[in-house]
C-alpha cells in the first residue's frame, strides 16, 4: 500500500548558494529520507545556481548539481520549485520573474525584493498560474507568515507590532542591560558576527521596514506602498534616553507597528518605549518577536531566531514541502489576503500614542513653567516629570544643563513635533531635545 | 471572473453549542462575509444540534438551524464538516464516529477525546478517507498545533515545554507575584471566573497533560499512552517553596514536557522551576505558551490566550477554513506525522535534571552533614545551600524546624526519590521533605 501510494520526488531548483541556500541544500540533500519520514513527501535538490561555488564545495554539496545556467536548471520539467535565495533586488527580481514565466512555483526569504517589487511579482505568478510562499522573508524560523495567512484566519488583524531584525535588538539590549553606548553595542554586535562591516541595512530601520510591509500587506489584505513608511533607524540614539526610559519602566525596542486606528492605519518603524509589562519587552539579544493583535485571539506573540542559516532554511523547507502538497497553490490562489488582490486600502493616519521627552535645560527658575506653558498650549497634557538634583560639586553639568525628563498623555505626532520646536527655540535650552514614542498595550 | 471563480459554500454542522460553540457559531453567522473576504471560503453553518437551545438564542443565533437530531445534521448532504463541541469523551465520541462514518471532516477542540482516543479516530477517519482537525484542542488561539505539524516540519523536534492551562498558571503567578497561598490564588481564579467550582482537570495537572499526549504524539511523530504519562498537579505545592525558588532566581510552573534524551522521551507534567530568564518565565496570568525546539529552528515560542469563546473560536474556523480549502484534508492524508500511522515508539526515559530540596530540620549541629552524606552516597552533587539564621526569638520556629533549602546538579529521579526518603527517615527531620524539578534551559 505504501509502495503503491509513493508519489514522484518534487525537483527542486536553488539559486544562490550562501548562507541560507548552502544550509537549505545541506538539509535536503543530508536530511532528505528524515524529512519525506515526516512529511510524505521527496524534495530533489536537482540544481544548484550561482556563480561560485566554493561554498557549496565546503559544504560537500553534490558537484552534479553545479550549474552557472538559470535556464537550464528553468528548463528541468522535473524541477516543480525554485528557491531563490540570492538577495538583493536586481538580479534576484530577474531570477524570480524567470522562474514565474517558467511556470515554476517559487521560495523566497528575500524581504527586500518583496517589499519593493511584491505586488507585481504577486500578479505574475497569478498570471502564470503559480505561487509565491515567503515564510523565510520575515522572522527566520518563526512561522509568523503562516500565522497571518492560515493560524489567524479567522481573525480581523488589528496590530502587528514585531521586533524583526536582531541585530538591533542586539544593540538596544546590551545599551539597555549593560548601559554601554551605541558605538560600543555596534562594536560589540560586530565582533559577533551579528552586524555586518556596514551595517546600514540594519541599523537604519530599513530591513525592519521591508519585513513590516510584507506582514502588513498580509495582515491588512492591502497594497502597502514601502516609500510611504516612516522609518527612524538607532543609530541616533542616546545611552542616557534608554537609562532614563529604564528609570521609568520602559525598553526600548525598534518596532515595526502597522496598527488600524479610526478608519486607517497607523505604520512606521522607529525605536520606542514599551512598557517592561509586555511581552516583546523580554525579548532580548538576537531574538525576534512578532505580536499579533486579532480581534477573537485577543494577542498572540512569536517568538524565535530571526536569523541565520538553518532557522531561515527551516522557514524555506516548510513552503517547500508545502509547494509538493500542493497546499501552497492553494493558499495562494484562495486566499484573498495577497496584496496583488487588494481592493481596498486603508489611509495611513498620523500616530497618536504618549512621548517621553528629554530637554536640556539651564538650571534655574521658571524653566518648567515654560515648557509646560507650550506643552499645554499644543494640548498635550503631561503625565510625569523626572528631574534630578544637580550635586553642587557638579558644575560641569550644570553648566552644560540638566536633563528634564517628561512623558505626556497621548497626543498626535504633529502637535508634539510642534511643540518640541518651540521648547528648543527659548533661551533656557542648551541642546536639541530628543523625542521618542511610547508605545502603550494594544487595547484588546 | 470573479463571479464565475464562486465556489459553492462549506456547509458546517456545529454540536455543542456552549462557550466556544457559541461563538464560533456566532462568528460563522454575524462575520460570514468578512470571513469569505479574506479567505475567499464560503462557510455556511446549516446546523446546530444540541438538546438546550437557550445559549444559542441569547446569542441570536437562527432557530431554523436548531435541531436535536444529530443524525438530520449527518444526512445532509450540504454538510461536509461537522464541529464537534461537545466535550467530554462520551457522547462526544459517539458523535466524532457517527460523523466519520457519514464521510464528514472533523474538526475538534475535545482535548480529553483525542488524548484518550485519538489514536482509533484517527485510523477510523483515515478509513473514511476523511480528516480530523484539533488546532482548537491545545493552547485556545495559539496557532500552535499548526506550527508543529506545517510550520516547523523541516525539523527534528527535539522538546516541547508547555504552559498550557491558564487557570493553573494564574493561580501559580498569584502566588509567586503576591506570595499567596494555593488555596487563597485558587479562590481568586475562582472568583474572577478563570476556575471552576470544581478545579480538579485543572489543577491536577491531568488537562495538561490531555494536551501534552496531543502535542507531543504530532511533535514526535508517535503514539503516546496518556496511562503512561507522570502527572502532578498544582494542589500541594506550598508558598514557602514558591518564595525560596524565587530567591533562588526560580519561577515555578506547571509544565507540560516531552524531550528527546538519550534514545527515548523525557515526558511529564509537573510544576518545576525555571530560570526567570527563561521566556515561559514571563508567562503570566492566565495566558498560554509552548516553547518548541527544533534541530534547525532552535528556541520557538508560540503564545496567547490559551482559553475563552473567541481565542478558541478561531482556532476552529482556522480548522473550517481549511477544511473548506481541502488543505486540511491534504495535511491529514499526507503528513506522516499523526499518531495512528506511527511505526516507531520512542521509549519513555527516566528524567536526568536538577532538584530542589527543602529539607525541614531540627536546628542543631551536624545535620547538614548528614544530608550531604545521603546526597553523596546516591552520588547526587550538591549545587547550593540556602539556610537561614533563625532570629533568636523565633523559639516556635525553632521547635517547628528550620527550612533547609538544597539544589542539587543533574541527577536521576529514582537516585533522589531514595535520597529523600532516607533523609526523611533522619531522626532529625521534623517534617516530610519537598521536591521540586529544575527545568534548566534546553541545550541548542
Amino acid at each position: 500500500m505504501a509502495m503503491v501510494d509513493k508519489k514522484p520526488a518534487c525537483g527542486v531548483a536553488l539559486v544562490g548558494c550562501g548562507t541560507v541556500g548552502g544550509e537549505v541544500a545541506r538539509m535536503l540533500v543530508n536530511e532528505r529520507g528524515a524529512l519525506t519520514e515526516r512529511s510524505g513527501v521527496d524534495l530533489e535538490l536537482r540544481h544548484i545556481v550561482d556563480v561560485d561555488f566554493t561554498r557549496a564545495r565546503a559544504l560537500g554539496l553534490p558537484e552534479t548539481c553545479f550549474t552557472k545556467d538559470l535556464e537550464r536548471a528553468l528548463k528541468d520539467a522535473e524541477v516543480q520549485v525554485v528557491v531563490e535565495l540570492v538577495g538583493g533586488t536586481t538580479v534576484a527580481r530577474q531570477v524570480m520573474e524567470r522562474a514565474i514565466q517558467a511556470g515554476k512555483l517559487v521560495v523566497t526569504a528575500n524581504k527586500a525584493l518583496l517589499a519593493h517589487h511584491g505586488n507585481e511579482l504577486f500578479a505574475l505568478a497569478r498570471k502564470n498560474r503559480v505561487a509565491i510562499a515567503f515564510e523565510a522573508s520575515c522572522g527566520g524560523g518563526i512561522p509568523v507568515i503562516r500565522a497571518l495567512y492560515n493560524g489567524l484566519i479567522a481573525n480581523r488583524i488589528d496590530a502587528v507590532f514585531g521586533i524583526v531584525n536582531g541585530t538591533c535588538n542586539y544593540i538596544l539590549s546590551a545599551m539597555t542591560e549593560q548601559g554601554t553606548s551605541y558605538q560600543a553595542a555596534l562594536a560589540q554586535a560586530q565582533a559577533k558576527g551579528l552586524a555586518e562591516a556596514d551595517p546600514t541595512l540594519d541599523v537604519s530601520g530599513m530591513d525592519t521596514a521591508h519585513k513590516l510591509a510584507i506582514m502588513a500587506a498580509i495582515a491588512f489584505g492591502q497594497k502597502i506602498d514601502l516609500a510611504e513608511l516612516p522609518v527612524q533607524g538607532i543609530d541616533r540614539l542616546d545611552a542616557s534616553d534608554v537609562a532614563f526610559g529604564k528609570e521609568l519602566g520602559y525598553v526600548i525596542k525598534l518596532l515595526a507597528v502597522a496598527r488600524r486606528q479610526d478608519q486607517g492605519l497607523l505604520m512606521g518603524v522607529q525605536p520606542v518605549f514599551i512598557s517592561r509589562s509586555h511581552p516583546l519587552a523580554w525579548v532580548s539579544g538576537p531574538f525576534n518577536a512578532v505580536s499579533v493583535y486579532g480581534h477573537a485571539t485577543g494577542h498572540t506573540m512569536y517568538y524565535g531566531r530571526g536569523a541565520g542559516g538553518a532557522p531561515t532554511a527551516s522557514a524555506v523547507i516548510a513552503d517547500l514541502v508545502d509547494a509538493a502538497l500542493g497546499t501552497a497553490a492553494v493558499y495562494f490562489r484562495e486566499l484573498k489576503l495577497w496584496p496583488d488582490l487588494a481592493v481596498r486600502k486603508l489611509p495611513l493616519k498620523e500616530a497618536r500614542r504618549r512621548f517621553y521627552i528629554r530637554i536640556t535645560a539651564k538650571d534655574e527658575p521658571g524653566v518648567l513653567a515654560q515648557l509646560a506653558a507650550i506643552l499645554a498650549k499644543q494640548r498635550i497634557s503631561i503625565s510625569s516629570v523626572l528631574q534630578k538634583e544637580v550635586p553642587e560639586a557638579a558644575e560641569n553639568a550644570a553648566a552644560s544643563g540638566v536633563p528634564v525628563v517628561i512623558t505626556t498623555h497621548e497626543a498626535e505626532e504633529s502637535a508634539m513635533r510642534r511643540a518640541v520646536e518651540q521648547i528648543d527655540a527659548l533661551d533656557v535650552i542648551l541642546a536639541k531635545s530628543v523625542c521618542i514614542g511610547i508605545m502603550d498595550e494594544q487595547e484588546e
